[in-house]
C-alpha cells in the first residue's frame, strides 16, 4: 500500500506565520489517514521538500514535525529529498509532499464491498480545516475579512494563525482497534463528504447524510458567512467538522464509538445507507 | 528500498518549451538510477505533480512520460498525487517529484564495503545534463548567451530545447546484468563525480579520477566557456559526460563494459582506487 500526498496551500499559511513544524505533522497524519481508509497500517514515510533556497532552521522545523508525526505512528522516516529550485519558488515559500508505505493483509483490506443497506454512517470530529480548502479560506480570511495572523479568528477566541495551523488529526488510534467491525472508511478531504464517501459505496447503495446531526465548528460558519459561500460549495470544499466517516452495522456502533472516545475523538451517527442509486445525498432538517 | 527525488529546475525548461513528457521520463530514470547504486531493482513508482491550475493536456503529457519510464523498467505506476496550489506556483509552472520502491536481497546489496585498493573506476557516458545543474545552465543559456529555445545550442547542431530536454539516461539495462561483479556504484548527480563517488568509498581508499581519460560533451564545454565557470564549479555542478561510475576489479572490466555496450552505453576506465585518505582526487594530464 503506497500513497503520495501534500498539504495544499496550508504551506503558505505556515510560511507566512513562520511556524513550520505543524505542516510537517499535517503531512504525515494526512497520509496516515489516506491509507487507513484501506485498513492499512503505516510502516515508512518519505518526504519531499522543495524551496527556492534552503533555510536550515525552516527545514529542520519541518522535518521535526514530520519526525513527530512518524513517531506518533511508530513509523520509520525512511528518507526524503530536499530540492532547491530557485525561479520556481518565491523566496520564503516551499512545497511539501510525502509518500507513505503501509501494509494490510488482503483479507482485511477494505474495498467498500462490505457496505450493506441498513448500515449507519459514523462521523468522527475534525479539529479544523485539516489540509483542505486553504485556497478559499485564505481568500476569505486575508482578503475579505482583512485579518492578519495575530488577529482573533472570529467566534473562536484564538488567533488566525492558531486556527488555520491546527494539525490535521490522525484517526489511526481511534479506528485501528475496531477495523474488523468497519465496512468502509472515508477520509474527508477535497471533495468533502460527498466526494469522498461515494468512493466506498457499492452499486445499489445510497448514503443519506443527516445534515442536522452535528454542529459545524465556528471556523466553517465564519468562513461561509464572511465569504458568502454557498452551502453546496462549503460541502464540496471543506470537511465541515467531520474528518472521517466509518460505515458499519448498527449493532457495532457502540463498540466503534467507544474506541474513538478512548482515543479522545468525538463521534456521532450522521446518517445511514439506503437502497438506491449509488451516491451521497444530504437530508436537510 | 525507498527513494524520493525530483528533476530540479529542468521543469522550468519543459514548461517554457511546452514539452512535458520528457521530464516525466527523466523523473523515473533518475529515481531508478538512485536505487540502482544500492543494487536495487525497481518495483513501483508514485508521482507528485503540483501546479497552480491543472491543465489536463500538460498533466496527461507528464504522466505519459512517467508511464513510459515505468514501462521501460517493468515497473508499476502505483499511484500519485496531483495538487493545485495557486499562489505557490506561477501560472504555467509546475513541480514534479517521485517516489520509487525497489528491492534488493541484503547479501547482494552494495554498501561500498567491497571496494579494494587496485580497483578501477569505469565511467558510463551521460547523454547531457541529466537532471542536474539546470539553474546554472539556464542562466548561461538564457541570460548570458541570450539564446531562445529554438536557437541552435552552439557546437551541437541541435536546438537549445532538444539539448536541455535530453532524457536522463537510465543505467539499469547496462548495469543490472553485471551487478554481482560490481564493488560499488555512484550516480553522478548534484555534487558531481567527487560528491557522489566519495559516498561509496571505504576508509583508506582514495579514488583518483584521470581527468583526461574522457572528452567532455560539447554542452559542458560551451557552458563553461560562455558562463566563465571555474573548473572546480563545473565539477561540482555537472556530470561532465559521466552519468555513472562502477568500481570493480580490473579483471572484470571487460565483462562490465561488454554489458554496457550491449545496452548501447559507452564506457571507459576513468581512474582507479589507491591506498590513501578516503576521498576523490582528479589527476590532471
Amino acid at each position: 500500500m503506497l500513497s503520495t500526498d501534500g498539504v495544499g496551500t496550508k504551506v503558505l499559511v505556515a510560511a507566512r506565520a513562520g511556524v513550520h513544524d505543524t505542516v510537517g505533522e499535517d503531512l504525515v497524519n494526512h497520509c496516515v489517514n489516506d491509507i487507513l481508509v484501506h485498513g492499512a497500517r503505516p510502516l515508512a514515510f518519505l518526504d519531499y521538500l522543495a524551496t527556492a533556497t534552503l533555510e536550515p532552521d525552516v527545514a529542520a522545523a519541518i522535518v521535526a514535525g514530520i519526525a513527530r508525526g512518524c513517531r506518533g505512528h511508530d513509523m520509520t522516516l525512511a528518507g526524503g529529498e530536499t530540492a532547491e529550485l530557485p525561479d520556481l519558488y518565491q523566496p520564503g515559500y516551499y512545497d511539501l509532499a510525502g509518500t507513505i508505505v503501509g501494509v494490510v493483509n488482503e483479507p482485511a483490506a477494505l474495498h467498500g464491498d462490505r457496505v450493506r443497506v441498513g448500515d449507519v454512517l459514523i462521523g468522527y470530529a475534525s479539529n479544523g480545516l485539516h489540509t483542505n480548502g486553504y485556497t478559499l479560506a485564505r481568500r476569505v480570511v486575508f482578503d475579505t475579512l482583512r485579518l492578519d495572523l495575530d488577529d482573533e479568528f472570529p467566534e473562536t477566541g484564538r488567533s488566525v494563525a492558531q486556527v488555520l495551523l491546527d494539525v490535521h488529526r490522525s484517526y489511526a488510534g481511534a479506528v485501528t482497534p475496531v477495523l474488523p467491525l468497519v465496512h468502509a472508511l472515508a477520509h474527508i478531504t477535497g471533495g468533502g463528504i460527498r466526494g469522498n464517501l461515494v468512493r466506498v459505496l457499492p452499486e445499489g447503495c445510497e448514503a443519506i447524510v443527516d445534515a442536522g446531526s452535528w454542529g459545524w465548528p465556528a471556523v466553517f460558519r465564519v468562513l461561509m458567512r464572511a465569504g458568502k459561500i454557498s452551502l453546496r460549495e462549503m460541502r464540496r470544499v471543506f470537511n465541515l467538522g467531520i474528518g472521517r466517516i466509518a460505515v458499519a452495522a448498527r449493532d457495532d456502533v457502540e463498540a466503534i464509538t467507544a474506541a474513538a472516545r478512548w482515543a479522545g475523538i468525538e463521534t456521532s451517527v450522521i446518517g445511514e445507507v439506503r437502497a438506491g442509486t449509488r451516491g451521497v445525498g444530504f437530508a436537510e432538517r
